[in-house]
């Protein structure tokens, strides 16, 4: 790959897990989430994020694309970030939950996002747990991209 | 959903287009590629993009994961921009060529992206036709966001 100029010195791990965190916990961030179907159906679409207690935590209706194929594979794919500055983030599905069942994970997620599902008809909180997690900018942070590997942090 | 601001009113479909257009022939643009195996296996990465004749062009490795899922599934999510600015488009796979097979395809891809796959050994351009193409910024551009239905532009 040629690059059209100079690059940024690559991070140390250490320096992309706190800006990782940093960016996870931003207000009013927005999450890629990336489910299939069980016929292997690709589907992507922009949430609003919560990160709450090391989870990701989205809000949708029920009966959306996104919640059916994650209630039937329980595994999604993350992306949080700019195409050259990313975290990619596979992830889990811990728990569904009804919007008004768990007070303390509603006003975590009402902290974060800008806007307030709980009131919503037919909307559910679905809990994402990480499973991989990886964080780079341009080519040259490939290497050394990757801060999660089955559930730990490598720093 | 609650609007924390005013937001712009929304564009009509043939801004849209334009806009979309404007977008996906910029130079070094990046676009979200998202495909999944057929144990439906979600799997999402950024590329460079060529948008070249009306359809996307990505470089990709042959042994990687998005090339064997498109080339076994046929399929993919693709999306462009930033998550409140977004492109979304349902593409199908035309044709996977060596890079060097199709030297007019080649320099239209370098002529975009701000990398030259032709000499990477292992390399091949994969070809996806655009069937539903959707637009839109924030939530007040949802309705009216189909552009492109089964292949034809609505506008």
């Amino acid at each position: 790959m040629t690059q059209p100029m100079t690059l940024p010195v690559p991070r140390d791990r250490a320096s992309r897990k706190a800006d990782t965190l940093a960016l996870l916990a931003t207000p009013a961030v927005d999450v890629w989430v990336d489910t299939a179907s069980a016929a292997g159906e690709p589907y992507l679409v922009p949430l609003s994020l919560a990160w709450v207690e090391g989870q990701a935590v989205i809000a949708v209706e029920q009966s959306s694309r996104t919640a059916r194929d994650l209630a039937a594979s329980g595994q999604a794919r993350l992306a949080v970030g700019p195409t050259r500055d990313v975290v990619m983030i596979d992830a889990v599905l811990d728990r569904t939950l009804e919007v008004s069942a768990e007070p303390t994970l509603g006003e975590a997620y009402v902290a974060q996002a800008d806007w307030d599902p709980r009131s919503s008809a037919g909307y559910v909180f679905m809990v994402l747990r990480p499973v991989r997690v990886q964080a780079r900018r341009e080519a040259n942070e490939i290497p050394g991209r990757t801060l999660m590997r089955r559930g730990t942090w490598l720093t």
